[in-house]
């Protein structure tokens, strides 16, 4: 049941989450969860090649846009935590004071479920960084050693990775799907909101039919019509078999 | 939910269904689910060495041995369909013959669930063919084109894999947990009816004991005393997140 | 250069070459490549569900249908000689008689490419087992003792093979893009004689625009609006790096 | 300790044990194992491209001179026992028959170690077919319910996979290097036997080098000059770390 | 043969030496070969989680516990060596400093064999970052041109991987079991010493168990009860086949 | 069409770019191309072991030996522009400075083609950090947001990957052949100038007249004498397929 439950979910750049788990986000707050969004950087660097195009582009211009870009999709999206690490991308560099920033924050939303990027991503390393330092603070979260005032150790919570843009050659294996099929258009919406990127928008929008239609054949249920896929870093607990 | 749930098992030899998810068969006929079970071999060649080392052990002496343990430990686990093909074992051989025969049981139960062998057991080839022909049953289940007489297509059901003796070895990779402590004395029990593998009685209640270690960690739900695992055939497709 | 090269497509299903290398197709034909296609069964029992939901359906009309259909499809290809084999498909069974066949065709084309399944489907054993029968026959052909009265042994011939469709699940790595920006339309059109298969028109026209993205984004060429892939069977040799 | 031991080479082709593994078994014999060659096939149709283009070549020719080159070399290596099945090739054909010849020989031989193809050759059907062939046979052998009169069960031997021709695209992993330095010039002896594959004779003696360059490097010991690998089937066991 | 052997054995944490190789550490001891043992951290965020949650818990109280611990186990062993770094675990941080010190232990040492973990823990990033490091310091100790004062560069020795916890998901592989029936009770009694990680020492003696069962299967050798195993991070050269 | 391509090859240490790419190197020159040599180290401390033996060596003298050896080598080879690093190897460190200057370099030369070390070399850090860093700088180079004054960003240009010294362990794929039969005495001439790692000249040139054999097998084309390998970082994009 998702009524109740609390979802991080921890995004390289500023559109990131928007791309590979915006619909999932839309269902879960229309469900009752509470999402909290990290966004380590605006992408100025490394997705931001359109506005880089426009006259007179600063850096300061391009953290402005997208910032009120990105500001606004969580708000389609319904979140009402969204924070901005506003760190140099292309690469990005996670030190110590970093990974106790997210270890303190894991500890404050105490999440059922971690949403952040896959093991690997062929064309992106920073998404690979990412997803090895968010792997890490968990583990350190989980950890009664890992002494940080003012917070109480964690339990192991779920994990899951975004879908990267090119799957197979990123070794990318779906092992959830989640049906967006009610939140579908809230998402596109939300993707509208990054003018730089136009091309992904069409492209995560066909995405979403083409993960429907694989979510309705392996399922048997042709009422899935728009789906997120996500890897599991973990292998399903539970009562019974899904 | 379990409850009124349906599920198919099939084993390549008379034990295995017991070993490898004597629990979870269990669980789901406690919590309301119908379990049949098909059995193809009686593991009279392939799994019967202690009672071949018998005096005077004979084909027929062994199959009935076999036949008597196994109603025996299906009764234990409360499984009220349990049929025997009968097939030799080592090697298993499967026919267009078996096929229909298995299309017709499918679609006569009509499974949420499929349990079988996973694709890849290193040190069972029969294990290995039972695999691919389930997967394939069940795909020609599906087609609306496979015509029997007296019998309606059906749609995608969940598949999931036992797993083999030698995990690694095997390239097993458990996709799913499911907690077995509330029953775990029957699965004891039940296994304790093959008096002809003595020693994998030890050796898959450490397993279950190792597993349920295993799905407490990674769930962070230390009540998980004990658990079995299996494959996943298919990616979790639903409404969340598990 | 794709003038004078011969290719030969071998296509489990009646329509399985169009849906993914029908574009292929089209450009070899429109730059002067002669293509050859088998197509071993029509689908009848496997591929063809929409038509089995038609009110009085019989082996001999769905023949009927997929025939006219693939002809049709073919024609708008350009393709000059299909050539049938009409075998039982769920399963498709290759016997002896069978290879023998193939390798005198193959060494009547003496095609430069053979296009084919891909090593591995999860959702189609058809798929598996005919790609396993293509690799194995074009050695044969290619093996001076394989004596066949009035055919001359071949040297090694490129081979290629088809996306799955669930890419992930089955493995599949793509090796090779081809753009099919200049034929997109024919393609599309071809796809559109298969009524039997509606929902995959639009699943393909939407596979070939993801195509077309990643053959951009990994090429630096943002001329290519549609692709199709390939895996490659072995590596490419020659005298530059592609 | 080699002396006592006793080796048993399956071999798809009439040649294939000698490129693979002659310095091994020659290294065997020289240290007093016994040595067993069971060659399945002559290679008649797969292996003997050069016989074929010499003019007037039949079955019956190519036949005998496979047959007096491989015992041939089979002398040099200083083997005294090898059988011929005599099978037809490209594409080998191995039945329930061929099973139980196979696992009659395994138990009068009782041999310690089993030499044959690894799991997968890219280019050669048929020593897949015979890698599975043996294992299962192997298995079969073992187990104390394949009755076969006048034989008596075995334990678990190991299994070792002979290097394809191409091991990247086969998947292939070295998990065993055999120093064959001193018997270096009796394997290229017994090599220069096989008149229609020169070409592999040039080939399989620099790959003896590239092996040896291997060993020496990655065990520190630089008296290794030739060497051939092998595939482990299963993980070594001892009484310490080899 | 194991007398006069030399053994390196570098642990990321306080017990993960007694937990994964105590078993064979404690043969090698007892079959005359010195042993050396590393302890990069104590384990005090990592892996005292129970000693944390004793009232007045401090990182000095933990580290002394911990040291006491793994002293008296390491007598239990027989051990005559083990120095600690004492460096901050979870995360663990390797330096230049820390390549130097480890070359130079290796190089006084000049091990046969070193053991430490194995590449990838799915649950512990500071397993992989330590089995990385090992590697490399090997490497360098290996190279000429690594000129330390008052050291010799040294050969190729072996290195094998402990087993992780949790083995399926971190994709280890089994390489090499070693018997340890003889002294399983010394590493029961070794294990027995970190009362901080009781719920280990079942699991770890269920394991033994469990690799001794596996170990007689793949031998053939009934007389294995208890076993370790260890990844092979290189091919086993030698003079014949184990 | 090589003519008027240009081509960038990193190298890790001084002599790796004539190993394992010095044939395709010459054949890009004779036939038109640009190519240009960034060596990142001397391998003063790795990869100059003979050199360490001679007596009175030292960093100073060990570094111009290897100097003068290298750059004969690109004389013979026709190289135009080599530029040294002279960074510390062994292991060696990349930094953020050094990713500035390889993104400046890429920009300058704007190489349709980069050659430099493939993901894994298992025997060899250095190569893998490498590898890992021209991935990253050349996304970083095709970034508008990447802005460096005097620059202008590049688009995606054509990765390929070094043959490791052991291929299987090192996991590697050839994914491209090139035929350097033209041009092999070249190579073997270049390779002479390292005395410092003689082994390796003959290591080299079999390896060449060993991928020359696989090259003339999966091609069916036998005028191909010597070949080098690649990884392909990337699938082939192109007109048709290759």
């Amino acid at each position: 049941m998702i009524n109740g439950k609390s979802m991080l979910v921890v995004s390289a750049h500023a559109a990131d989450y928007v791309w590979r788990s915006g619909g999932t986000i839309a269902k879960y707050i229309a469900e009752g969860a509470k999402v909290y969004i990290t966004v380590l950087s605006f992408g100025i660097r490394g997705e931001s090649n359109d506005l880089w195009k426009q006259e007179g582009a600063t850096v300061e211009r391009v953290r402005n846009i997208r910032r009120e870009e990105t500001l606004k999709a969580s708000e389609i999206l319904g979140i009402r935590e969204i924070e901005f690490w506003d760190l140099r991308d292309y690469p990005i560099e996670l030190t110590t004071e970093h990974e106790e920033r997210l270890v303190r924050k894991i500890r404050e939303i105490r999440p059922d479920i971690i949403l952040t990027h896959d093991k690997f991503d062929v064309l992106n390393p920073d998404h690979n960084r990412v997803s090895e330092f968010v792997v890490r603070c968990s583990i350190m979260s989980n950890s009664a050693g890992v002494q940080l005032e003012g917070t109480n150790v964690t339990k192991q919570m779920r994990l899951f990775g975004f879908e990267p843009h090119q799957t197979e050659l990123s070794h990318y294996m779906p092992g959830s799907f989640i049906d967006i099929t009610p939140v579908y258009e809230k998402k596109v919406a939300a993707m509208k909101c990054f003018q730089a990127q136009k091309h992904l928008i069409e492209y995560y929008s066909e995405r979403a039919f083409m993960r429907g239609n694989h979510a309705a054949r392996i399922s048997g249920n042709s009422a899935y019509k728009y789906a997120e896929s996500f890897a599991n870093f973990f292998p399903v607990v539970g009562p019974e078999l899904y």
